[in-house]
């Protein structure tokens, strides 16, 4: 590991994982913090309950389709929802640069309250810190989300099987676009897809068959199946041509030099299901506005240990997670 | 309300009110909320369950007697702990300036491994940001704690009456004089009060009698009992003569400028306990190792709604609320 924090240490690939298995794991490593996963879902007096937290540095604050405080409450509501958990309470917590603008503050925190009303959860405590001019870049806002795991959610990458279908919600790389293109001064026509998962988490819960679910942030698609991957112990053969991604999208990251399977989302979620309940969890999500564009995109093979993507030409390539890119305060 | 953030927007006095008032509560105000206690304590399929969250911004990040990481525990457990739960589980989210030395961060972590233990709690999910260089002061901690509070703890200010005792667990102003100290390149014997509540809290809600319990954070002493006045409705009487503070702790209070009654600990609370139950408590706490210390330092009154100074030469003044002054990053 690098004597120095890069900022590929913040991007969510190999090197964030570095980071935190080689100093924070290392320091309080238990079976629950091991799992590594997005949100730890914990028994409190007999209930299952799931906890989460973020802290959004995303650059610039406002984007196209979003800003920091939408992202804030979305991304740990998504976090609670793709780990099965019915969002219930919030805390939020700012850090604030001084001379910051009142208004800029305003608007974000209405813009969080809109969020909070849209995915039907509320902040129950909260703190503020301020900062001398210099030392933090406007606006930090660390939410942690409560929530609660119903009995019959059972989610987890030890029931992944061999012929498993890999479903996708949705477009991939908008939001990601959207802040590069955004910071590059390049003119876009698409938004953020940034928008909260908990409706449509709950209608593919009813349908059953679902094992697993990640929402694609930082790392992107590729990253999060490889972390399915290495959770699993089981291998994903994606069909590129079954990933959509919108045409001005692609245009866009051809022109920024990069690849949208690494891009974040941040209203996108990526499902094991079983190939029995594929359909009707298509179905489900099909009728979910959330789930519109969902699709198959690929499914597990028991050999393989890796993420291989089959190109529309036929060939097939490994991909692996994102390693030392520089995208850094992406939400 | 000024228009821009200022540092005494952070310092947790009069302006943080106004700020937290004017722009968060407008937006995401409910009752639970509205307490703006420094925990909530929420309903969860009928257990009771207390949430707080905390950015530590403590500068210097290593200071004597403590450092950011140990803040970070201590003081999320502390918050939970005067709010008679019992902390369960925390989580804990990191952004880290981009050319931060990984042995820094390795040393802040094994520091909050070892305040772990010693409280008795764990870190079950957590969360790494990285921003570039000059855009954060090296590192800021998020952590939010959930702890359980037991059926029969009933902590209250409207059961707050004329008469009940103010009780102080020790010494105060420590912990503020050592980083105003540091700051300003003064030698000094003593060390941050910095320390975990939650042993002496358990050992004071068995005794019995105690109606409401704060640590003594930013806007020190003053603040807090003038927070107690407003949730109260009544008035309280300080005997400066009992109030403890050490002789080298005043001494650099002079050097500084600062009232000691303004200034943070973090390792210290004020309760109010019901008069029969004074002794009771009082003796629970002095045999415990954070309490050895504890003192009645003035007691509960029907008229005034203000907190009064009796000082040493039997003058009475009206003590405000921490205004204006420029503390920032006590923590």
């Amino acid at each position: 590991m690098s004597q120095r924090i890069t900022l590929a240490h913040g991007a969510g690939g190999t090197r964030t994982e570095e980071l935190v298995k080689g100093v924070f794991l290392e320091a309080f490593g238990n079976p629950i913090l091991e799992e590594l996963s997005d949100q730890a879902t914990v028994e409190m007096e007999g209930k299952r309950v799931s906890l989460t937290t973020d802290s959004y540095v995303v650059s610039p604050l406002f984007f196209r389709g979003g800003d920091i405080g939408k992202l804030s409450v979305y991304g740990t509501v998504n976090d609670l929802s793709v780990g099965g958990a019915t969002p219930v309470y919030m805390s939020a917590s700012f850090i604030i640069e001084e001379g910051t603008e009142l208004s800029l503050l305003k608007r974000i925190a209405e813009s969080m309250r809109d969020a909070l009303r849209e995915c039907n959860t509320r902040i129950v405590t909260a703190d503020t810190k301020v900062v001398e001019r210099g030392k933090a870049d406007t606006l930090f806002i660390n939410t942690t989300g409560v929530g609660l795991v119903d009995d019959h959610v059972e989610l987890s990458a030890t029931n992944i099987e061999e012929g498993d279908v890999v479903i996708l919600s949705g477009t991939v790389a908008e939001h990601g676009a959207v802040i590069l293109a955004e910071r590059a001064d390049i003119d876009i026509p698409f938004r953020s897809d940034c928008a909260p998962l908990n409706g449509l988490t709950s209608v593919m819960l009813r349908a059953g068959g679902v094992k697993l679910m990640r929402d694609v942030t930082r790392g992107g698609l590729a990253t999060i199946l490889n972390e399915f991957v290495d959770a699993s112990g089981k291998g994903i053969i994606i069909e590129e041509g079954l990933v959509p991604i919108r045409e001005d999208v692609r245009g866009v990251c051809e022109i920024l030099g990069m690849d949208p399977l690494y891009l974040a989302c941040e209203g996108r979620l990526v499902a094991i299901v079983s190939p029995e309940a594929a359909d009707r969890v298509l179905h489900a999500m099909h009728c979910h506005p959330m789930g519109r564009g969902a699709a198959v995109v690929g499914r597990i093979v028991a050999q393989g240990r890796a993420v291989i993507l089959r190109t529309t030409m036929g060939v097939e390539r490994v991909v692996g997670k994102l390693s030392g890119e520089n995208l850094p305060r992406i939400c």
